[in-house]
């Protein structure tokens, strides 16, 4: 029986983005909670390049992921006018949740790391649900069922 | 015949704020957007003490007000942990908009001076609709019939 | 004696950038302030595209250029997920400061319209100073002398 | 021998602060990000009141406090008009790091609970240092030598 190949989703895909002043603060680098900032910005590409619609899902269904636990490593400060590339895989995939791990990159230095979990909530009942069939054959598209 | 007294809404009213390092940038100043972040608290508390709710009065008639046009001049910057006071006051009163005059101080040291212009918005039809008169009253409780 | 040609500093560049949830708030658009943020990475973007580098300039001279006044207009609003166009073409161009006219467009759609006038700074003397020649030359390339 | 009471310094102290408009996104509730800009003004006005002159010790002694890691739990959202309490105490204190518990409360109800690891820095040299006696003394002033 073959291993099944690694599932495309769970692969890191990555967003660039500049550092401009409004990121920074008084001590000359990016202020700590931005860092949260570019991650958004990277679990949002990273979605809508595997075909979710995060408000067309929500106006059809209510449902949502929401932030539930972050953890994050500040390794070395990102500065202004740095180019930063932000990573974004699937870490964890359960019934209800998932995980990220992000990692946001000046060229190969490693400065910032993280985890995301998100609950898939149902909004108009406010509760945690499955994650839908098909949002989770996108998640992780590789594995047999 | 009397001149009407000095309407008790257009007093300024002041709100005081700390600076912290997410309000400034890599300059160690306060970044220059974030000013408008300092104005609008000062006119969210202006429009509380006035007896604004102004959830309520979205969620009752779909009336909001938005911000059309912002004038700001930049005297002097503030800096970490600065004191700020804000003072916001009523400047023009029309049928269907108003327009605040903002300042920041630093103790006596005037910094940052704005205009804000904010329209009257039937949201549920997304067009400008003449202020409430039981809002009116509020805003210029000093005026006669 | 023929009108010189329209300088290629004053055309308008442009710069692209997505709406995530930080830049939004509870109304569901954009909040006022952030428009802001969207115009200095568009000032930001036409200096280096100019070949500026604004940090460079700061630690060899001292010199900066600070916002002293801005104007908006707020249009209509922005949304989550919209792509944004932000515009920058120089509008008047002083001895010792210049103002910029900026524009943010959803594809054809003109949202919000800016001047932003900036002064030049001796940040060690903590006084305006005429702008460098070398950099004047690029602000203004085609007027003759 | 009696056991020695407990430190004053790690009792949890408190900050009231709003959520306006700034804080919050189109999700209608607070932005996961802001969390972490509350939670830092907590531990600034914890330092404050505890003696601590973050700029007066950077300016003397070059010395820093540098958030390392943090770890956050999302509770329940916090939504706009709420009045937010945030409660800082000293979790943990080695010889060149510390950490601090942090929690949002909206009335008595938890909305979030972080844990900020920070590091002591000699930002001249850019590395770790003890944490100096006197701030030592400071923040831990219950316990014997």
């Amino acid at each position: 029986m073959s291993t099944p190949p690694p599932a495309a989703a769970i692969e890191p895909d990555t967003l660039i983005a500049r550092v401009y002043y409004e990121d920074t603060d008084a001590a000359g680098v990016v202020y700590y909670a931005n860092y949260w900032r570019f991650c958004e910005r990277g679990r949002t590409e990273w979605l809508r390049r595997h075909g979710f619609d995060q408000q067309a899902l929500m106006a059809d269904t209510g449902i949502a992921f929401v932030v539930r636990r972050v953890e994050g490593n500040y390794l070395r400060p990102a500065r202004l006018d740095d180019t930063l590339t932000i990573t974004t895989s699937v870490a964890t995939l359960k019934r209800a949740s998932l995980s990220f791990a992000q990692n946001i990159f000046r060229d190969t230095e490693l400065l910032f790391e993280a985890s995301v979990s998100v609950a898939c909530l149902d909004t108009r009942r406010n509760r945690a649900v499955a994650i839908p069939e098909s949002i989770r054959h996108t998640l992780n598209p590789g594995q047999p069922g």
